[in-house]
């Protein structure tokens, strides 16, 4: 009995990795990847999955969505990720081709014919934004939706208050978030410290001597700078695969969760794209309705994950590597 | 040789302990009080503050200031700390009576009359907005401006982005945070876990069995309460008397500090009053330059304590107890 | 040699109107009409759409869109326009039913059929958002995009800041003003004062006693009064049928107008949906750069209405109720 | 019987003729000028209004106040004045000096001296926001407070959506519209059009060959150049002028005003300072509670002037130079 996946993604070198991850996990099939413009420009990042894709031996269907974000310029984050997402390491073109169809059509169309699908998001929210404001009727077929982006009580990384998936669209993240898709938000900070590929994981990595070890390893070649860069960690951070560790085995990867009310910050430009967590549940006490009026009594949207087993992410990313 | 301070204070539980410990600290010198509308309107505040002084054998004299926040509708914590902001205990009024002289005037004057002075406040920061506005030539007088406030990089109390002092009159916190005063920023998060006052702690206040140490414990019984509510903790949260004990012993209490740009939300209703605090100095990043286009380069403005030394605070306020 | 149209509309009893005059007037040829949620419900405004094709002796196909703006709660103007929209007469129900096909798809395969065909929006700008957001390879296919929405430089209707249209879907509306289509803004202040239907108007309209005339001033009787109550001016305001008056007659009708750079508020709650028209064009002016940052340079992307024929926009309405 | 005023000023060329208005007026005694930083820096400012003083041949003190907005940045409108505010014509330093107390403190001891007094503001409203937040008793001692600031329902200056005495500092503009002040607000746009002074003014102004008439033309030579520049109008603008004629002889000079509930844009950057009008007073009508919700049934506080007389306006004016 295998599990139905959709992933929408903004392919650059850690969604490759996550891309990779879910391809080849036993019990998942993945019926389309759709992809969104973010780390690199949509054109771009299409190329990236289909060629992760072809490198993973599969045929996936890949299609291109949006081009940029609903209501904001489009920022990038090719400093980041390297100019063509994937490090620069001169990497061919890929033989297939995306698909005729738009990312939105298809996603639309891949849910409505996989009731209780699972969907991945690896990117902005751009894309499953279009498609919930086009076809409210999807949303109570997806069965969970796992979402890499925001910072949950903490830091963010493009801005102090924000995470860049959420930042670059952040009207699409609160169309999504808002929803009534069940989400289950995955934020930047579950991929710093110990839970980066450190030397010595690398260093394991590396002696899989798969194709797709080294590639996972040399696609995040300039990310891994970046990563010193700007959080000072030595190591590579792999956030979209932590995401899909999670897609893939909650049970064995999430070690404290709960729902909460989470809402984007669409407003001030300090602090856009903010997922603001109400993890002391203030929303629900009538004693602070006048201090958070516009809040009082909302729903739980977002089961948030805050703890995961390190180990346990490792071992899934290292078993599909092999 | 005894250091000059000046606190200002919207007087409620925690910060009727912090006046206490400040008032009896061997080198401190309080050379004023001045009285804001907090967690309890400015006249009961005032009084309060008087009759902590007069508790403490003291004869600082008191200002009464600012009713209200600069632009915002008022709203007060009781709740939270009682109806009179003490616990309601009963105590009897006070027999002395704040000056006629408004609390901002004083402060400048204070300021004024003792250069080098450090600061310390323990409430929303409308006077001291109003002080540095009418006289921004008191600014390089003050040697450290400690400031009870905000949530550095976690979660907020009063809203999930915001802690209540700051979200009270964010105008105002601005102004204070942007005026060049030496902040040293002392959030609420450092109140909780392990140091609120526990169960053993609150029995060994109670050995103490002086009027200051029953004061300290009867006066938060209502805030205890309020603490577990919002919370989920079980004892007595002292943001106010944390930030008295970094004030008086800073190299024995902060165990963790770093300077960072620091801003405050004053745009958005749903992120008011979030202190923003740049712990990555993403600010200095020539490649966040177009993400957060307004921070770029801007100086770092605050000190954000980080972590204390939580057996020296509780040391501390033992100490003044006794 | 006719001229292709697609028309937008949340269909209430101006709408109706509007739609009457595209359907009967001789050189315009309406591919489609699409359905959007405002002033009614979405399936409310189908049901009216259906009705009046159905009056016109037309059998234009007409699609159902979004049931609710981009990311703002839905809030209808039925206390304005009657319950049903249609002032409350009890029409029958329609005989025909909306095609399947939703509206944003209807827009995007229309426009594509038809290049050059001009776009007509009477309603919320929420469907088109979405047709040029999903699709943007529609925009050049426009020849010209008519927009019921908006006041420029001049007192809003719903707020003061702004009118209904632009107010209910802000989001939805920056993305089409900012979408490079051709936007020839049409504001609700030229179907104030004398552009009002009048009391010898409607007479004139009575006599013409054909079903479509009687169905005008019918339908629009809440709407007479609720204008009475919100604007204190006796007669029926037409805001859409203006606009269509522009559409169809743009030489004989507008008077005035001239190209600006017009922005639409999504940030502030007060000025939520206001047109910022860039009348003095201080955009341009760079000793106004520091003050209008955000705005320097930017392009001129709205011709604006400002004063239009009275007397032929109503020889324009006479002439199809006959 | 005289009136007592207390003028507020960031004195430059308009303001230096309000000045000699007020200061030549019969019934009028000008208690005490106080000066802001806006249109000039705050010591260029009280310079320009000592000299106008002298100029007057009147001894009124002058008091400086604020040298920068509350929150935001500083911006002048040296470029529309010229660099010393006064048309760069060489005028010679005053020979009195400004008063050692400070204008927000010269308000409140003023106010508090003569109840009854009449205050007319020509600048940003900074001084006066921080001597009503800092002596809430004052209120109610202002008979009148006559505003040059804000665009009623109409296109600003600085932006499309305000005026400069606004939007320099609008978080004091919002404390004062707030403050329960009797507001009268005279917007820019009244001293637009037939309101200018224009080339037959001029010419008159220049008969009468007085020092004050000369003065009146020359240090406004900038002015007119940037007028033309701004808005494409021949003249002179005077706006605070104009604001000095409705606070002299308001019988004669408005001919339409009407109270409203104004809000001040504080949020926004796009629409920042904008002076929000209900004129239609729809905050009063239940069936948009939920389109307005903040300003539902928010009292109305301040008197909008509509329409002036201009041939009175120029009257006083003439009649002060001679």
């Amino acid at each position: 009995m295998t599990r139905a996946f959709v992933i929408d993604t903004d392919t650059a070198s850690d969604d490759a990795v996550a891309l990779i991850m879910a391809l080849r996990w036993p019990d998942v099939d993945v019926k389309a990847i759709t992809v969104v413009a973010g780390n690199v420009p949509v054109e771009q990042a299409t190329n990236n999955a289909l060629y992760t894709v072809e490198l993973s031996g599969n045929d996936v269907p890949v299609y291109m969505g949006a081009s940029k974000p609903l209501t904001r310029i489009y920022e990038d984050a090719q400093w980041f990720h390297g100019k063509d997402g994937l490090g620069d390491q001169g990497y061919p073109a890929p033989t297939r081709q995306a698909e005729a169809k738009h990312a939105v059509d298809a996603l639309i169309d891949t849910i409505k014919a996989n009731p209780g699908i699972v969907l991945v998001t690896l990117g902005p929210l751009t894309n499953v934004a279009l498609a919930v404001s086009r076809a409210p009727e999807i949303v109570p077929l997806v069965s969970r939706c796992v979402v890499m982006g925001g910072a949950a009580c903490t830091v963010g990384n493009v801005t102090p208050a924000a995470e860049y998936n959420i930042w670059v669209d952040p009207e699409a993240a609160r169309i999504v978030f808002l929803s009534g898709l069940p989400i289950e938000m995955v934020g930047w900070e579950l991929c710093r410290g110990d839970a980066n590929l450190r030397e010595n994981d690398i260093k394991y990595v590396r002696s899989l001597d798969t194709a797709l070890a080294h590639f996972t390893i040399d696609c995040n070649s300039v990310a891994m700078n970046s990563n010193f860069v700007q959080s000072n960690e030595l190591g590579i951070a792999l956030p979209d695969p932590v995401t899909m560790a999670v897609a893939l085995d909650p049970e064995g990867v999430v070690t404290k969760a709960s729902k909460h009310y989470v809402e984007i910050e669409c407003v001030s430009d300090l602090t856009r794209g903010m997922t603001v967590v109400d993890q002391l549940d203030v929303t629900h006490d009538e004693r602070n309705q006048r201090q958070w009026a516009q809040a009082y009594q909302k729903p739980k949207n977002a089961t948030v994950v805050w703890e995961i087993n390190i180990a346990r992410w490792k071992e899934i990313l290292f078993s599909v590597l092999k």
